[in-house]
């Protein structure tokens, strides 16, 4: 059973998830980034018996096997869905069962496609699994957060080569979030306006930071981008919640995501990435202070010393250069 | 001229350095992690006008190129020492010049030789440079925090091979330091007693985290580890600032370093790492509630998506059972 632990002195908390856990001589593997690249693959049709029994899947004609989309738990779940959510102590530390849901989406069975060579209907249908999804286990009080990003690349974290994005569902607020929630709160209370909508006016105001703007989404390079080519995008109508977007927007979504990691993957030549939505606890309200985003985060630096001690990013590309660049190619 | 530019959200501080910025094609280096093996190595003595001229150095017998430990600034500085420091303003963004110290301590003339294979009155010499660069720096009050750091191996971020450690002064105190003093004294408020003290007081009473013990210092797996065999070193002493111990305890602390070090070493079979000193705001008296000391992270694992949401930390080793191996290994 996974354990949720809260370092006492800043209060963050981690997943000792030690039923993943490995003998030291295990971690060699870490070091030669080649080797996901095996002969079998659990997430191509065929070995859907591979897999935990599927939680949601799209198919072409109702057959059991032609599958285009579908989602599993994960095998080595972070954390655990079944359980009670039991709280602990022990002297001045503290101590949480973790319990969760982990789930992935295997995005394709074509194991050679990439997110951004799908169809925009394609990409669409995923956007709206992740809507899916967090409509399902927001059903589950247990819940207070629900995380979707996709690793892409043995350097980004991906396990898998196989297209695919993940889901982690939280039993508690992760710093990091409430950092968020806590400063466009403040912002709100000081100026009653969304500090993702003034981002907005004013990026569109400046143009030197924008990458790509549709009639419903715009995607940036933010001012104190911590990573080189890190890239923003954000609908231009507020909505605190993914899930919560009119219908019609996925589309829009899915079209400019598309777009964005054409670009990135023409700038960079193919880097591994990650990207991560950043969107308000699922428990909550819709709120006119938070507004729901994508993060993409090409890889290509290593985080150091300096980083691990300060929170201080170093990043060797200011964001106008980096959008400049993705403006130029051409899609 | 670096920049600083505050995150207008949750007010983390980057640095944008793009003097040292690179082209997109630049990037597809980051993804070999074999490169830095060079034949030419600029901290190798006879090299020694490869380096920016050196601000500090030990040297056997007074003689110009006998010399056991050098320190010279970083050639590609992430802040820059010369100039004012000038805030600005751009609508909701915060802006700030660059200002700060960037140095290298090479730390032996020998490129074969790590950290570890010194002898302990090498390492404490090291650690009492440290000690001499906060000393120096401090006077200058432009500068309020002291980051020093070490990475070890490409993929822990170390640019080059021969041994040698990193110190970045601040122009302001950053954010995950300031999470730390908070915490620390949140919990003084609290109680009255400082958490590190607390913290070494019940790991010694509990033993199954404690790593090594010494009469002056503890190593640990800390309760909360965020990453696979993640280890820490304090003083048992109550000490806020590193720079600040009784002479004679550098020594000591050389031991339990290298200790830690070949410990690391022999469990893991000599991996990349980290580690990073964790000290009181450099123009700060002492204080009670916060305990420096030493964080050392085995590079492992890949920051991934969830992480990089969440700020929450996925742990596949439980503390108890890295703490147990490191203690099985003969040193």
């Amino acid at each position: 059973m996974p354990e949720l632990r809260k370092d006492p002195i800043v209060g963050r908390w981690v997943i000792i998830s030690a039923d993943r856990g490995k003998r030291p001589s295990d971690w060699d593997s870490v070091r030669d980034t080649s080797k996901n690249v095996g002969s079998f693959c659990p997430f191509c049709p065929g070995n859907e018996d591979k897999t935990p029994p599927e939680v949601y899947a799209v198919r072409t004609n109702g057959g059991s096997s032609e599958w285009k989309l579908r989602v599993v738990p994960n095998k080595f779940p972070a954390l655990q869905i079944e359980g009670e959510l039991v709280r602990k102590g022990e002297g001045i530390y503290d101590w949480m069962s973790g319990i969760g849901a982990h789930e992935v989406l295997i995005e394709t069975a074509d194991h050679s496609l990439e997110l951004p060579d799908f169809s925009p209907s394609h990409i669409e249908s995923i956007l709206q699994i992740f809507k899916a999804r967090i409509e399902d286990l927001r059903n589950d009080t247990r819940f207070k957060y629900i995380q979707i990003f996709k690793n892409h690349g043995v350097a980004a974290g991906a396990s898998l080569e196989h297209s695919h994005s993940q889901l982690i569902a939280t039993p508690i607020l992760p710093k990091r979030v409430v950092e968020e929630l806590e400063g466009a709160k403040k912002h709100f209370e000081l100026k009653e306006r969304c500090i993702f909508c003034d981002i907005i006016n004013q990026e569109r105001g400046f143009g030197k930071r924008i990458i790509q703007e549709t009639d419903e989404f715009l995607a940036i390079a933010p001012f104190a981008a911590r990573f080189p080519y890190e890239m923003w995008i954000l609908p231009k109508r507020h909505y605190s919640h993914y899930e919560n977007m009119e219908i019609g927007l996925y589309l829009k979504l899915a079209e400019i995501l598309k777009d964005a990691l054409l670009r990135v993957n023409k700038v960079l030549d193919s880097p591994p990435y990650n990207f991560v939505i950043h969107t308000s606890p699922i428990q909550e309200p819709a709120t006119p202070d938070y507004h729901w985003h994508i993060e993409i985060i090409p890889k290509l630096t290593k985080i150091a010393g300096f980083e691990w001690g300060t929170g201080f990013y170093i990043n060797a590309v200011a964001p106008e250069q980096s959008a400049a660049h993705y403006r130029e190619v051409g899609i």
